[in-house]
């Protein structure tokens, strides 16, 4: 049996070791190609190029520890799963993993990952697609101790299929040198973040403002991703991109909107 | 009684023509402050600046055409929203509108917008908020025809509240000189884009691309908000930042996850 041909991106870029973990742990499930960002490109949410050209670059790979491709992309996340999809891979890949991100993209987190939007965008094209992320920002984070999770559920997925129209979102708490102590199903928290704007004067007299905010979690629910994480259980969230609000149908359909 | 306030963004930029539209037409209903992006972010999903500066500049407006402040920033769609409600309006706005966008963000399109990440922006802030979007490209398009269909929404959400966790998402058919036929609660049609990259060689001889395709409708049901567009009705789609697919969830509980 052929083994199964595995497409790996993320949104810290193609040197972050989150992404070389990932391309290890994949290695042992399948044939695995790389097309990554040349630069970080956190807090991009679903961005794409559309006003810009797009450059991509053939890497040299260390077969023992690299992908058997790996192509650099001048885009975004979403930018770089598209152009894998039609202009680099032979054939359409059986998954596409995105990660493993230095950082959450648990509950809201999601609305803004760029880990999450290439996993959506491979979604949108109908292959099965998972993001991973590491409750961790260092870049020097343990990211052996999530392998057999993250083995699991890869295997699982390609041996069960992702129901139509879904993408997972995979977060790995932080344990330190600790295995995780399990996974979850989990639902999306609800929570947002207080924002906190950092005001400074630049050398010119000039005002600039710096973006920082503090998480604040509003779901007291034992059945969300942010309760796993504390528990340090990795969450799987089943994740949509149909994002009607089917039960807020029936309310505006009160309105009075006709003549 | 004293008037709404009204916050209002947009993704094309401060100078755009679909913005002034929105202005005018919000100005009759509330009293309206401006923030939007000093230049145009299409295509930027829900990004935002976390790892760079942000400016902001207090424009001198022109009270009869302009609104009551306007302030540009240096920033994506959702930076203008958490920007103005953290930093430059006194109190929290009644409803926060984004648009008029030039071009289409009905069914998958609502993904990349930045014009429904500003609303979305709000939303997760606990404002009520809108999105507006002309399936009009053209920079001159006629936006006065959508006024009557644009604020009678605008004046329901105001009067009705919009259900927690739900944020409007509006697309305005392109009708030319006539009026939309009326207004039409729909739900996101299945649809996705066959890319096709133009690929080119620059003058150094490096080859690039540009990000090209086709939408592709997926969906025959008559309950879309594409299907409401080619009848000349103005769709809303009532859309969450929840993104769990909840039906999915027992699907996964199948799974073989546990030790």
């Amino acid at each position: 049996m052929s083994k199964p041909l595995i497409l790996v991106t993320n949104d810290d870029g193609i040197t972050a070791p989150g992404l070389r973990a990932l391309i290890q742990f994949m290695k042992e499930i399948g044939d695995v190609v790389v097309v990554a960002p040349d630069s970080p490109q956190s807090g991009m949410g679903h961005a794409i190029t559309i006003d810009n050209t797009l450059y991509i670059k053939k890497l040299n790979v260390d077969l023992e520890n690299g992908a058997k491709e790996e192509y650099s992309c001048s885009g975004t996340p979403a930018d770089c799963v598209k152009l894998g999809l039609q202009e680099l891979l032979d054939r359409k890949p059986d998954l596409c993993v995105s990660g493993i991100n230095h950082g959450s993209n648990s509950s809201i987190n999601v609305i803004y990952s760029g880990t999450m939007s290439a996993a959506i965008e491979a979604g949108i094209e109908g292959i099965p697609a998972i993001g991973f992320s590491l409750c961790d920002y260092s870049w020097n984070a343990n990211f052996e101790v999530s392998k057999a999770a993250v083995q699991k559920i890869v295997r699982e997925a390609l041996k069960n299929g992702i129901p139509k129209g879904v993408v997972l979102n995979v977060n790995i708490p932080k344990t330190g040198n600790e295995s995780p102590k399990g996974i979850k199903i989990c639902r999306q928290a609800r929570a947002n973040w207080k924002e906190k704007f950092d005001k400074r004067t630049n050398p010119n007299g000039k005002e600039y403002y710096w973006l920082t905010g503090e998480f604040e979690l509003l779901d007291k629910g034992e059945d969300t991703d942010e309760y796993a994480l504390t528990q340090d259980y990795v969450s799987v969230v089943p994740t949509q991109f149909d994002l009607t609000a089917h039960h807020a149908i029936q309310h505006l359909n009160n309105w009075e909107l006709y003549d």
